[in-house]
């Protein structure tokens, strides 16, 4: 099995680590990236590419969702099984007249932050039975938890991830913005964030709402409204309105 | 030292409780609720009243926002310390002639849920040296964190813990509202959260973020409005505006 992997972002780089690091040798890494190439390929010991895309049975698109088309249409290669990587995109989005898939790992990727691969819920869908199996090896090499997902479902996995993951690193960094501007070290907040996420393992978000809102709170939340500008102040006043609205709170 | 804890909600229960695990004795939990207040009475064997309040040296009014300042009327010595555990309310609130305080755990707090107290950040206001060494002492028989706090950074660092936590909990509830529509078990999720999380004890916020809107990627931008309504849509617009703004984004 001859795998490339296409794009040099952060999740080729955790990909094609989380593969090396499973034993499932990887046959290049092509992008446009040069620099980012040859740091990946210095590190994880593969052979990269700027130029000449390798012959190979199965390609992994990692680039940003707008550019999957455009890269899609550089391999010429008829017999292989081209996968991408996004979330919100269809596998037809493939321009080419390969086999095609989505290989989609729900997952956070930041290049300094190194993590457990074996934990990264995999969501597969392919054209045929032959290819699921292969995408499901592949995935099941890196991880316990492998599934298949339609088009249609992988859509809301992953619009209930930017909901859980990238609006709440945003919300982090509002709330640092507010303790920096008090001279206030964030660390203080950690081990609330900590109980905050520990929570929802054991009980429902619904239940385990807290805060001024969910109180109605009318003093507070007025004053709140008053250390608040800009795009902070917009995010508190949704915030608490989508809360009155949920508690059904007068 | 008697020490009289006010209120039977989840701040009375947990702070109850951790005194009572680090062998610091109550001598009552005082409340209205009498249902709730004979439940922690039992478990963690403490003297309950709701019509009798007990003397003492110290008071702990724990309830909430909106009531402190009625609660604080019905201690009738003079001769006490009284320490109320709102983030956001001035010691001043206090209404009776004893010595007023704050003592405010940086923690959310559901009865359902234990936790670890030793790691919970206590911010601590008095009006006497020697005041300000009593709580001190007391937080400290709990918690390795105790902190001094005026008034003003005290509002300060509530507000950034409803950002960081409240609004964080919120958008767990919105999301799992979004899995549960389409029959996505919110477990998925979890190790993306954890991840999210784990991201900021190594990185800045503010570099760990991911997802579409910093991507700038209106087509999923796009799609992702379409799949909205009501407060998640207004949610998810607020949230991108923001992101754009603070990563400066065309």
């Amino acid at each position: 099995m001859q795998i490339v992997i296409i794009g040099s972002g952060n999740v080729a780089y955790h990909l094609a680590k989380a593969f090396v690091l499973n034993h499932v040798p990887l046959a290049q890494i092509f992008g446009r990236n040069e620099k980012e190439l040859s740091k990946i390929s210095e590190e994880l010991k593969i052979p990269f590419s700027t130029e000449k895309l390798q012959d190979a049975n199965l390609y992994i698109i990692c680039v940003s969702d707008n550019s999957v088309e455009d890269v899609s249409k550089i391999i010429s290669n008829k017999n292989c099984l081209v996968a991408h990587t996004s979330g919100s995109l269809p596998k037809e989005i493939l321009s080419g007249e390969y086999r095609k898939a989505s290989f989609y790992p729900l997952q956070t990727f930041s290049k300094l932050k190194s993590l457990d691969y074996s934990k990264i819920p995999f969501f597969i869908e392919a054209e045929n039975e032959e290819d699921r199996q292969t995408l499901f090896n592949m995935a099941s090499k890196i991880s316990e938890n492998v599934m298949e997902s339609t088009h249609e479902k992988r859509k809301y996995i992953h619009l209930t991830a930017v909901f859980a993951c990238n609006f709440v690193n945003h919300l982090f960094s509002r709330a640092k913005e507010i303790s920096d501007s008090q001279e206030i070290p964030f660390d203080y907040f950690l081990p609330l964030i900590d109980e905050t996420v520990q929570k929802i393992y054991e009980i429902d978000p619904k239940d385990a709402q807290t805060g001024p809102a969910v109180r109605n709170d009318k003093r507070i939340l007025e004053l709140h409204e008053q250390l608040l500008k800009d795009e902070s102040l917009e995010i508190y006043k949704i915030m608490n309105l989508s809360i009155k609205k949920m508690y059904q709170l007068p």
